[in-house]
């Protein structure tokens, strides 16, 4: 039996649903939260109600779920728990259970925006310029290396939650005093763009890139977005995430500026518009299956339809308790 | 025929859904949106895509549609509609076509949280302190009736759009003035609850009334909530409503605080969470259409069962091209 954990799963239906037909009867689907209004709970074949992902136990708890449940392979939908199960990666890989997940440095890298900023200024991958000081940020406005609006937000944020924009000193001050860990980065004006990709872990080759142009967004998520390729695009994502360490699927964010192509964030996990590849015949659950029976995937980059349009929009599961 | 025509709408995929159950094939289900990306509208049988609201043609490209498709009934999904279709109603009545919607002054009166504080307090209910200039606001924190944190948002505001939180009296300055027609609220910290609401329009009586606490919010909109009763709060809308002169479908946003209920928002149309309150049985698209038959609905408030959860989360819909 082939079964998969997938932890912290929230409202990510769809994407459980995928697996599900994927597995299609050939291994059992286990699905975690802290939440027992979890929906995508209630699409897993078993499901687990667990602790906080800070509980000291946590990690001890899905090792005994991986052993009742017979797991082969475990992954995480929610950026914070990408470094905790990368650093306890040897402790699952004992038991027998494959993490997919990129290294532990890796992960810890792309969480924090400022030494994102860094990895690709050393490696010539344009980024919005970002500052972790009001001091240096105001001395790149007197020297006109940006300007107002910018956008002030936590140096290691999820979710696009807590972004604010500042169009002047005295707001970007307010903004940048309020929380701790803040930093403050250029407003890129340009068209957003969202890549899902695939590293295969077996071969460490680039399987798949899936391109899509956001029209739409709706509480941080791409709410509707369009199919697209571009070949400048997908030679720099291939540098990109062989640079980068990067394995098994990858969300990345791009702004689209004067023709050129910023790195905004890389999220080494399944992203929310991951739906739109798939739907577009981009099958990430059967790479993973297939990487999982210790098969090498076939390079299928650039191999969608363009011109589709995805729109999500809600449907809902019903408890009672 | 019992041809139904939805404006305006969006990504309410669900409940156009519900609709055409309800209909049954003794009717088509007719939608309008200005955007061809709005997902609700391949859910319905015929779809028109029209200009934006405040179009000057948008009201006869309405009825035109009406005329085509042998419409019986129209009704929108979105707030600045509801005043635009009101006013129009005896345009929509001469065709031989009922308007599903609360008097002009009605929905005007609820679009305006400051003069929504003025009807509240006239008739006796509470409502948060609200204020429209910074004077009176700031009078009223020497003279502590209030105090930080207070919210921030515009007057005529609709789907939790530029909403701020501030902590002083700096930030309630920096807010209040970054934008027109801005008001001053206070902040409720109790539990927030939402209401669905019919009043059927033959009888002008309350059919039903379903009563859920949010537990999340998403976008503006309930994410996860609770099936409950409360007698008191019950009570409060009977009267309320009638008062209010509302008529149809009704949202109602309220908070609890020291058992005391505030009425927040009141929206004369279906809310975003009203497909929790269908799950449980309370079947506004039935009471619509037996309405729409000539037949008055016999009141069933408070027939549904408590604590049932309702969680949504994402489907999606694919187009070409």
């Amino acid at each position: 039996m082939m079964n998969i954990l997938i932890t912290s799963v929230g409202r990510r239906t769809q994407l459980l649903t995928y697996f599900k037909e994927e597995l299609n009867g050939q291994g059992n689907l286990v699905a975690t939260d802290n939440s027992e209004l979890a929906p995508a709970l209630y699409v897993a074949d078993k499901h687990y109600i667990v602790p906080r992902i800070t509980d000291p136990e946590y990690i001890n708890i899905l090792l005994n779920i991986c052993k009742e449940e017979k797991v082969v392979a475990i992954f995480s939908l929610i950026d914070p728990e990408l470094s905790i199960i990368s650093k306890h990666a040897s402790l699952f890989e004992n038991i027998g259970v494959k993490p997919i997940v990129s290294p532990f440095d890796v992960c810890e890298l792309w969480l924090d925006k400022y030494k994102t900023q860094s990895f690709c200024l050393d490696n010539g991958f344009n980024y919005a310029k970002t500052y972790n000081n009001l001091n240096s940020f105001q001395d790149a406005i007197l020297k006109r290396k940006i300007s107002y609006p910018v956008f002030i937000k936590p140096q290691k944020g999820s979710a696009s939650l807590n972004i604010n924009k500042a169009n002047n000193f005295e707001e970007a001050n307010l903004i940048f005093n309020s929380s701790q860990e803040m930093i403050i980065q250029e407003y890129l004006a340009g068209q957003e763009l969202g890549v899902d990709v695939y590293i295969d872990f077996v071969s460490k080759k680039v399987i798949s890139i899936f391109i899509k142009e956001k029209i739409a967004m709706r509480a941080g998520e791409t709410d509707k977005s369009k199919s697209i390729k571009s070949d400048k695009l997908t030679s720099i994502i291939e540098q990109l995430v062989v640079k980068a360490g990067l394995v098994g699927p990858v969300d990345i964010d791009i702004f689209e500026q004067n023709g050129e192509f910023y790195i905004s964030e890389i999220n080494p996990r399944f992203g929310g518009g991951y739906l739109h590849a798939y739907e577009c015949g981009v099958n990430f659950p059967k790479f993973i299956i297939q990487n999982l029976i210790g098969n090498i995937n076939t390079p299928t980059i650039g191999e969608y339809e363009e011109n589709v349009y995805m729109m999500k929009h809600d449907t809902l599961t019903i408890r009672k308790q």
